[in-house]
């Protein structure tokens, strides 16, 4: 690759995020602010190991090749490029150095998280939480990143102390694209379906099952508008997570890190139950916790 | 169509199960036994309306074109042949004669039945239910119908009192296909492992999300192995099931429709929760239910 840069700013690292579908990166500045971002489709998921150096190669070109990369995401799991092997908690959020990759490049891959008992496992969101902690030195508290699927995590002392996760994200988008409810549910909101839903599942979580089914039922039988179908739906799978977190929220100060629609609706659930909600951007954290990486190899690299 | 049979008995009139992906059909003697079955890919999901006619004639070719036939199922929808509305419950599971469908052929619909509050609808298995009324005269309790949405129906008296869908099979084969999970589960069973999913997800059952995602985690870390996975999966949505449902199955006598793995899953988790549970096959319920439903038609039809 080429130095020759065609960014404004000079470049003295490449951030990345690369997740199973994405993989999106930025040439950041010295002073940790982004100068150009770019994001492409080489998720990890439809990749090869031979095929990472390509699509990174093809993400940055144009930018310093001689500057060294710090990658977090699923890029570091078992399928992905190189195994970064999971440190595992009660431990800091970057308790380990990054793993490089072989080769001319300096690219850095971060660890996950993972926790024996019960088994659970974070790549990415380790990263998030750093960024989380660097903004806000000495927090504890509980920080819940809302996606796909969302983790909650115990913040003490600078350290995950544990952390769950829930596949509520990935339900919503089974059952409202695949399941009997595609029928019922479609584009659209509706704040008082969605506090309902909530009310509801928090209430009765162990009939979630059920409650779900009735949202077909009652599109049959009452022609419920498909946007209020939506928001209940999703009112009932993020508060039967509720129910089930509880020991997480119950009386703590929680940070949702994320900034589209599933955190805001996150957030005003939390708020519902009375619970005080701080709010972080993921970009801007998924740069903080690469930043903080970055530091973890050294100042000269 | 001819009545000239290709049967080798008498054929008095024709049992039609008419699923949104299956169309299945038996030639009737009088005495209510099956001369012969044939099934079919035409299920009412992919077929318009000017489609049933010639579906029905496809699979009835050789059969006595002059008998009536009685179907059962989602060919009663909105979507289906021709509508046969909703009878109300509490009301016996037979409780409206079948819909006749305008044509030269003598076709009836089992109307199927809906709840007002909270909201549910079943098609197909009121007759089932009827079936089992009609083996088992004056019988009271709690029948169980597992399947894609499995109904847990309340019986007294000859009516449905209440019932009550779950999408526990979709949301089983949805997460067994189609999520993450998909990469932990594969073909298999063990019989231990579906017992402690069943337990956990009972004693825990506003958890499930989180022991959902636990089913990968613990793929990552420990190597699970995948039939060991699918019957822990199978275990935790039916012990959420069975959680949600316990008002239905505690204390009661519980009749559990069907034949299959899922059916005898069922009675398992069932009867390690001390349930008395009587066990009926599904399509032998059907065909009991069909003929019960002929005889609302009058007996020279």
């Amino acid at each position: 690759m080429s130095a020759a840069a065609n960014t404004s700013g000079p470049v003295a690292w490449i951030a990345v995020d690369w997740g199973t579908s994405r993989l999106r990166g930025w040439a950041m500045a010295a002073d940790g602010r982004p100068v150009e971002a770019r994001d492409s489709a080489d998720g990890m998921g439809g990749l090869a190991p031979d095929q990472f150096g390509p699509a990174l190669d093809r993400l940055t070109a144009g930018w310093p090749g001689d500057v060294p990369v710090i990658a977090c995401g699923m890029v570091g799991s078992r399928q992905g490029w190189v195994e970064a092997p999971y440190a595992a908690v009660p431990c800091a959020p970057l308790a380990v150095t990054p793993v490089r990759v072989p080769g001319p490049r300096a690219v850095h891959i971060v660890p996950g998280l993972k926790q024996a008992a019960p088994p659970d496992v974070m790549r990415g969101e380790e990263t998030q939480i750093a960024g989380y902690l660097a903004a806000h030195p000495g927090w504890d508290g509980v920080i819940c990143l809302p996606g796909t699927h969302t983790k909650w995590a115990e913040i003490s002392a600078g350290e995950v102390v544990s952390f769950r996760t829930f596949m509520t994200g990935e339900l919503y988008a089974l059952l409202s694209a695949h399941s009997v409810l595609r029928h019922s549910v479609a584009e659209g909101w509706d704040e008082a379906a969605f506090a309902a839903g909530v009310d509801d599942a928090i209430a009765r979580p162990a009939e979630i099952a059920a409650l779900l089914f009735r949202i077909r039922a009652d599109h049959l039988l009452n022609g419920t508008a498909p946007g209020r179908a939506a928001a209940r739906l999703s009112g009932l799978l993020i508060g039967a997570e509720l129910a089930a977190a509880r020991p997480y929220w119950l009386g703590r100060e929680v940070a949702i890190i994320g900034a589209d629609r599933i955190a805001a609706a996150y957030a005003a659930a939390l708020s519902a139950q009375a619970v005080p909600v701080d709010r972080a951007g993921a970009e801007d954290m998924t740069l903080r916790g690469l930043a903080a990486a970055r530091l973890l190899l050294g100042a000269t690299r």
